[in-house]
């Protein structure tokens, strides 16, 4: 965390190495931060996951979003039985270095449910809404 | 996780009593899930944070966005000390339940280091780089 209070005073341009950042990363009990990906094109919130250390340098080598499976407890490359890949534009952490944001290519639908997006249920005060179908 | 799992099939235009959604989420050990706040305008991701069932029905009663602080361990409504409040445009929760998204109108800036979002911190497989300067 001392890094990430570090850098919140540092300048646009600042750079450090991508190790010494992973380490200060204030992982969860389960060594898991969460992670939203984010159509790149159209800027639409897709789904939010989760990742370890491992992932994100999976994701940054290969190019494609990997996240970790908390069902399955294993890394998980979206799309990888579905075919649904996410082509990694840029990836982004917050200011405490607990969120991760991936900017994404995504193919098909990134639900699923074969929904284009997550966020699928609108919440309102009076109850909730189905926004979309399956496609 | 019955309740949303049931509603993976339903037809868009499906409704459901707010109560009875509120009771399915599953929420964590801290009753809490993460929230993402995006810019209803620019489509811009401002920031994630946690936020318990209370923090819901707040940011729904208010036209507010609340969160839960889980550094104080307290409902805190963005903006209440700093002024930059988030006006509440509309609220989404995803396929599971588990991750919930907020379109909001942002008064100043998002971040708590006077930037205009969190994910200021750029990650590339040779290192982070910070991408903004506080307003």
């Amino acid at each position: 965390m001392a890094l990430f209070k570090d850098l919140e005073a540092a300048e646009a341009g600042t750079t450090l190495p991508l190790d010494e950042t992973l380490k200060a990363i204030p992982f969860n009990d389960q060594g898991l931060i969460p992670a939203v990906a984010q159509d790149a094109d159209s800027g639409e919130v897709l789904m939010l996951a989760w990742v370890n250390r491992e992932a994100i340098e999976r994701s940054l080598q290969d190019g494609y979003a990997t996240y970790f499976s908390r069902s399955r407890g294993a890394l998980w490359r979206k799309g990888e039985t579905s075919g649904n890949t996410q082509a990694l534009v840029s990836m982004h952490l917050d200011c405490d270095g607990d969120a991760l944001l991936m900017k994404v290519l995504q193919q098909g639908p990134a639900c699923h449910t074969e929904r284009p997006h997550c966020f699928y249920l609108r919440v309102e005060a009076q109850g909730i809404t189905v926004t979309s179908n399956p496609t």
